[in-house]
C-alpha cells in the first residue's frame, strides 16, 4: 500500500468538524445536539435566492465562466460600492466558497516555504490551506484578557524574514469577534507598504459589526491597493453555506492572471449557487436589517449568559457571530469530546469547537472554546444551561474541583 | 508590488479555455462561434435533475457533510454496482467536480517532487493539478498513427524512479477517445502491484464506449484494490457541468482519512448540485440510452467528415466524446487562434482546442487539435464546412501551399 502524502498527514483535523463522528453517535442515541461548533446560521436564506432556484428555466446546467457569471460580478461590485470599496466586476473572481478563494490566494501568491503572519486565534482552515500550498504560518497570539486586540505592530515586525510574503487578517474576526480599529488598520497598512507584502483580508462578516465602530476594509487603506487580496463569501451573510459561493478580489492584474490559471484548471464555480447568490443581492439591505437585529440580541444573550456561569469568561465580540470563551476545565478538547460522548442534560448536549485548533502556538487555547451564536435564543438558553450543568460534573472541571474542596 | 508565486507562473494556460477572449471578441463582432473546444454537451440535463432543483423545499441552504450527502453516496454506490464496481457509500467522497477529486487525490497521495506517469496526450488540467501539488508528471507519448493505443509497459517501466508514486489513466480517454483493452489494463495492474503505486483512474466517460469492447474499471483489477483512486463526475454523463459534482473513490482507509482533511478544510461540496445529481441517478438507464445513441451518430458523422477533408486525419475514437485529429497546418495553436480572430465563413467560425496543451513533451501535437462532438449533427456539419474552407485560405495551411504549388 503506497504511503499517503506527508502534506496530508501534516494537515490538522478541523477543530470545527473533527468531533462530528461523536456528535453523530450522540444523535443516534436519540440525544439532541445543539451545534455551537459551526457557523451555520439557523436563519432563513433570502426568499429571492430560494425563488431564483425554484424558477430555474434551463434545459442544460452548463459550465459558467471560470471567473464567474458577469452579471453576478457586476452586482457584487455595486454591493461593495455601498461599503466604499472601489472595485469593478473585472477585479472580482467568483470561487467555490471563501475556502477556494483563500486556497487560490495562497497558491497564486505563495511558494513552498514562503511565510505569512497571522494573528491568532485564527480561523483554523487558514492553516490547512497554508499546508496545502506548502506555506508557513507565523502566528502572533492575541489575548483573551485584552479582548483579542491586535498585538503591537512591533510584534509583527519581529517575525518578518526574507520569506515573508504577506499578512492575513480576518475582520470582523472569526473566531474572536474582534473588529480592527482605524489605528490598527493603519499600522497594518504601513507594514504592508514598508515590506511590500500581500494583505490577505477575509471580510466575510462585514455585515456583522455591532458596536457602531466603523468596518474598515483592506481596500479602504490608501497606497496598498495592489497588495490587497480580499476574501469574501455569501455563506454567512445570506445563510447560504451550502451554495459554495465566494470571491477573491484583487486590483493587481499580474495576480489576477495567476489566480485565473487555477480557476481555469477547475473549470468553473457552481452555476446554481451563483444564480441564487446574485438574486440575494437584490434585497440585500432589507434582508440584512432583520438578520442584524437578531444577531445583536443573540450576542447579548449569549455573552451575558456565559459570563454568569461560574468560572466562564467571554469578552464582548464586536462583530461576526462567534466568541472565544474561557471555560474552567483542564482541557477544552477533552471537555468538548466528553460533552458529546458522555454527557446529557435532559437528553440534550452541546457541540462546541475547542479553541486549541484556532492557535498554532502549542498550549494556547487549552481552556478556551469557540461558540457560534447562530442558533435562536431559546436554543442558546438551553445550551447555556447544558454548559453550566456539564461543568458541575465533568471530571476535569475546576468548578467541580472547587466545589469538592469546599465540601471537604 | 509583491511577486506572484512561481507555482502559478509555471501553471500552463488551459488549452481549452485560453482562447476564450478571442472567441468573445468574435462573438462581439456578431460572428457565430461553434464550440468544439470544450466538453460541454448541448444535450439536455435529465428532467429529474431540473425538477429536483425546481422543487427545492428548504428554508436554509446549509452545509452538507464534507464527504457529501449520505443518500447520494448510497445511490452512487448502487450505480457503480451496475458496472460491477464493488464499492460502498463509505468509499465515496463527493467533490466539487472531478477537478477537485483529482486535486485532492494528488494532494493526499503526492508530496512535492513525487512523480506520476501519464500517457499523453492527456487531459490538460492534470498537469495544472500536478503543479498545484508540486508533483511531477512524466509523460509517455501515445501516437495518432497507432490510434493512441497504450504505449508498451516497458516504456512505463523505464520511467519509474524512487520518486514514482503513481500512474494516471483516463479511460475512456479524454482527449483521444481511446478505450484500454483487457491486456493493457492487466499490464497496468502488474506494474502497479510490482512497484506498489497508486493508480489514478479517471473514468468519467464510462457510459460512452462505442465499439462493443468492454469498459474495464481500475476497480475490476484484482489485487490492487488499495491502490486504486477512482475519479468520477456527473458533468459529462448528465450534461451537468455547471453543478460541479464529482467523486473520489478509494477503498484505502488511510488515504480516505488523508483526503477527508482536505474535504473538511473546504467544508462541503455544493448542496444543490448534490440534490440534482442524486435525482439524475434515478432514471440513469433510460436517459443514458437516448444520449448514447446520439453520440454514436455524432461520432460517425464527425469522424467521417474529418477524414473526407483534404489533409485531415482522425482515428476512430472508441469512447468519450472527443477526437484528436491531425490537420494540415504549420502550427495548430496559431491556426486555432486565427480561426477566431481572422476567419469567418458566412459569419461563422469554429473554436477548437490546440492539442499541444495536451502534451507535456515539447513539439508534440503541433499539427493536432482536440474536437469535442458535443454539438448536434447540423452544427457539426457546419463546423466541418468551416474547417474545410479555413484550410483553403489559412496562411500556414499545407493544403493551401500545395494548391499554390500545383497552380505554379
Amino acid at each position: 500500500m503506497p504511503n499517503t502524502s506527508e502534506r496530508g498527514n501534516l494537515m490538522p483535523d478541523s477543530p470545527i468538524r473533527k468531533l462530528v463522528p461523536l456528535a453523530d453517535k450522540a444523535k443516534e442515541m436519540g440525544r439532541k445536539v445543539f451545534h455551537l461548533n459551526i457557523g451555520q446560521p439557523d436563519l432563513p436564506t433570502p426568499q429571492n435566492a430560494i425563488d431564483a432556484i425554484r424558477n430555474i428555466d434551463r434545459k442544460i446546467l452548463e459550465y459558467s465562466p471560470s471567473e464567474g457569471i458577469k452579471s453576478f460580478r457586476e452586482k457584487l461590485a455595486a454591493y461593495y460600492h455601498t461599503f466604499n470599496i472601489d472595485v469593478t466586476a473585472e477585479d472580482i473572481i467568483i470561487t467555490s466558497g471563501g475556502s477556494e478563494a483563500v486556497t487560490f490566494a495562497f497558491l497564486a501568491c505563495l511558494d513552498p516555504g514562503d511565510e505569512i503572519i497571522v494573528p491568532e486565534p485564527a480561523y483554523a482552515n487558514y492553516t490547512a490551506f497554508a499546508i496545502l500550498a506548502g506555506a508557513v504560518i507565523k502566528s502572533i497570539p492575541s489575548k483573551i484578557d485584552e479582548g483579542f486586540a491586535l498585538p503591537p505592530v512591533s510584534e509583527f515586525e519581529k517575525l518578518i524574514t526574507p520569506r515573508t510574503k504577506g499578512i492575513l487578517i480576518c475582520n470582523p474576526n472569526n473566531p474572536t469577534g474582534y473588529l480592527y480599529n482605524r489605528s490598527e488598520m493603519s499600522q497594518i497598512r504601513d507594514l504592508i507598504k514598508k515590506y511590500d507584502l500581500y494583505l490577505f483580508s477575509d471580510e466575510v462578516y462585514r455585515e456583522f459589526c455591532y458596536t457602531g465602530a466603523p468596518y474598515i476594509s483592506a481596500f479602504h487603506l490608501e497606497g496598498i491597493e495592489q497588495n490587497v487580496v480580499l476574501i469574501d463569501s455569501v455563506s454567512k451573510r445570506y445563510s447560504e453555506c451550502g451554495l459554495r459561493i465566494g470571491a477573491l478580489i484583487t486590483k493587481n492584474k499580474a495576480l489576477k492572471k495567476n489566480v485565473m490559471k487555477f480557476c481555469q484548471a477547475r473549470l468553473s464555480p457552481p452555476l446554481i449557487g451563483q444564480i441564487a447568490a446574485e438574486a440575494s443581492l437584490e434585497n440585500n439591505k432589507e434582508y440584512m436589517h432583520d438578520i442584524y437585529d437578531e444577531y445583536v440580541e443573540r450576542r447579548k444573550f449569549l455573552i451575558d449568559g456565559l459570563n454568569r456561569i461560574n468560572g466562564v469568561y467571554s469578552p464582548i465580540p464586536m462583530g461576526a457571530f462567534y466568541t472565544v470563551a474561557r471555560i474552567p476545565v483542564d482541557d477544552a478538547d477533552t471537555f468538548c469530546a466528553w460533552l458529546l460522548s458522555d454527557f446529557e442534560y435532559e437528553n440534550q448536549t452541546i457541540f462546541m469547537a475547542p479553541a486549541s485548533g484556532f492557535y498554532t502556538t502549542p498550549g494556547y487555547g487549552k481552556d478556551e472554546v469557540r461558540i457560534a451564536y447562530v442558533l435562536k435564543k431559546e436554543d442558546l438558553a438551553t445550551s447555556l444551561k447544558i454548559l453550566e450543568e456539564a461543568l458541575k460534573v465533568y471530571p476535569g472541571s475546576k468548578v467541580r474541583q472547587m466545589a469538592a474542596i469546599a465540601e471537604e
